[in-house]
């Protein structure tokens, strides 16, 4: 299997190097041969190329038979114009992948249930979700532009969504679903927007041709509350682009372990790019104190989601719960009685 | 002083007649005269006028010197087009009034720390800020339009800001936060939206001419999270409309009293709308379970920003606080060792 590998800016190279490790101890443990093609992709393509996404490095990603990706952005690139930001490398990958679909579980590890901001009467109701985000439409695709208007600056970003971005986005939520436990939660602002009332109505058509998962809508600011309230109710939430931006990252707070959550974005075939949802963390970058366990959970993912290895994923998902349960954490995650490890001596140990 | 009410749909009408009673109750103690007019707005407004928000209603806003408003929707008219539906009500009368700025704080009642859903380590530090929402601008106002396309609905709702409502809005929050800890937060998604980009820039400008106040951004998905894991950061919260309306919800929500928080939309003048920040609870309308608070309170910042009448509105937080540590709650907020009464009950004890 041939991987690009964009391991971007920050920590984005030490958590990527981490998951490599992984991927090849899989690849000697059960004789499969992974082929990695390193390319540049969001500062460090700018300063490299003058560009966040050269077309060298999309050639190489649709060419890939999955994309493996660390983290972009830093304050250095903060002040450049919209379009040679190091995140349109990220946003331009994901358009030219066509990877609709971005899957963000929200799962609390169990060895981790006191990094948890909630109450433990709400953690111990268990935390276990997936957050299924619109990756390539709405008010992130659609026309951005700042124009002088009578004498002042205008600018406007346009959100537009058609039917067929929204059936198939909710159609991968209730696949997802029926190997979980049948429960899909669409959230949209309906009462305000027009592309709320057409994703509600577009999802109540794909939810009837599913009648096994039980369905419901649900707005987003009641979403956002829900989440810190009750997040135990939640199976599969599926939402557009920008409130799953905000959602997902408010869901993945509640876990308490924001450096072991991994994403998967993919499209129609089984060719995805796998993530981190965290940062790329200047402040730290290069001093090997970065959780690594997203990114190589992420890699966990790739094998099951873009190469159908299974087994293959199981264990390295279990060699991390193993490595939490023996105590090893990462600066981020550090608790009393535990043991404070680097990046590397994590990657090493899982 | 001339209020005009709008009860509304759901327990709106519960919940306004008890603010009434305590608006009364601060008339005799302190010999002032308030005259109520009541107006219909939203899903009442539908069925009686068959619009969400009659000519009638408006002026009689417009010509009041404050407006007191309880919540609008409810199932019943869940299922109609866009334009009447109760929450364009609500929208018309923001938009009809110039409100702007919408105040929504969220505070930590000490005697109802235990139902914050957060752990008591993070509630101890604190819960006190204010989110300053911006309220007529953004996708919520900008052109919504669903048409087909290539045999296929989109729909289509844009997103505009010019400089003047960014600043006016930024304006607010300075003063606001020099009457508190001086602190400002802007969020915004300025590493993807063209309106993020320019609110960023004239709210830097405006925060130069504030050099008193610590002044910082802050991206939206990272505010999502920050309000879960560190609220005792947040000493001002400014963001646009719909950012407002899904972390103001959020930040309700970690105190764990949403029954009791107010807001107030304010514009130019002294004239405001005043309203809890939760919704039209159909499921209890017309019960005495609604919890009075959060309207009651609403009248407080009436008081004290239409009317410049501080000791009043003083008068009427320290009942409320009074009530609560004598145990009084109602069905929301109950706890061990408290007192459930009624709505009713709860106005009168106040
Ligand atoms: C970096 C940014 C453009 C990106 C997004 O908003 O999609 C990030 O926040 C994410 O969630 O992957
Ligand atoms: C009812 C709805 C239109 C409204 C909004 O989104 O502004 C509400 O959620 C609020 O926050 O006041």
């Amino acid at each position: 299997k041939r991987i690009t590998v964009l391991k971007g800016d920050g920590i984005g190279p030490e958590i990527v190097n981490e998951a490599l490790k992984v991927l090849e101890a899989v690849a000697e443990t059960y004789g499969h041969h992974f082929a990695y093609q390193c390319m540049d992709i969001g500062g460090i393509a700018i300063d490299q190329h003058g560009t966040p996404l050269p077309q060298e490095t999309t050639d190489a990603c649709l060419d890939a038979d999955s994309v493996l990706l660390g983290a972009v952005g830093g304050p250095k690139w903060d002040g450049l114009p919209g379009d040679i930001r190091p995140e349109k490398g990220l946003l331009g990958i994901r358009k030219a992948m066509g990877l609709y679909a971005n899957l963000r579980p929200a799962r609390l590890f169990p060895q981790l249930a006191d990094a948890s901001p909630l109450r433990r009467e709400i953690v111990e109701k268990g935390i276990d979700f997936v957050v299924v985000r619109e990756l390539i439409g709405g008010v992130y695709f659609g026309e951005h532009k700042t124009e002088e208007v009578d004498g002042e600056l205008v600018a406007t970003d346009v959100m537009p969504y058609a039917e067929h971005e929204i059936r198939r986005i909710v159609q991968v939520a209730m696949e997802i679903a029926k190997k979980r436990r049948s429960c899909v939660t669409s959230v949209d602002k309906a009462n305000v927007l027009d592309t709320s009332r057409l994703w509600r109505k577009v999802a109540g058509q794909v939810a009837a041709e599913h009648p096994d998962v039980a369905f419901s809508n649900m707005l987003v600011d009641n979403a956002a509350m829900q989440i810190v309230k009750n997040p135990a109710q939640f199976d599969v939430m599926v939402t557009e682009n920008m409130f799953g931006d905000i959602l997902t990252d408010e869901a993945s707070m509640i876990t308490g372990s924001i450096g072991m959550i991994p994403s998967a974005s993919l499209g129609d075939g089984t060719r995805g790019l796998y993530e981190p949802i965290h940062g790329s963390a200047p402040d730290i970058a290069g001093q090997d104190k970065a959780n690594p366990i997203g990114t190589i959970l992420s890699a966990a993912m790739m094998l099951r989601y873009s190469f159908d290895l299974c087994r293959e994923a199981d264990a390295v998902e279990a060699a991390v719960a193993q490595v939490l349960d023996q105590g090893l954490r990462t600066a981020d995650s550090m608790a009393d009685g535990c043991t404070l490890v680097g990046c590397r001596a994590m990657g090493d140990a899982i």
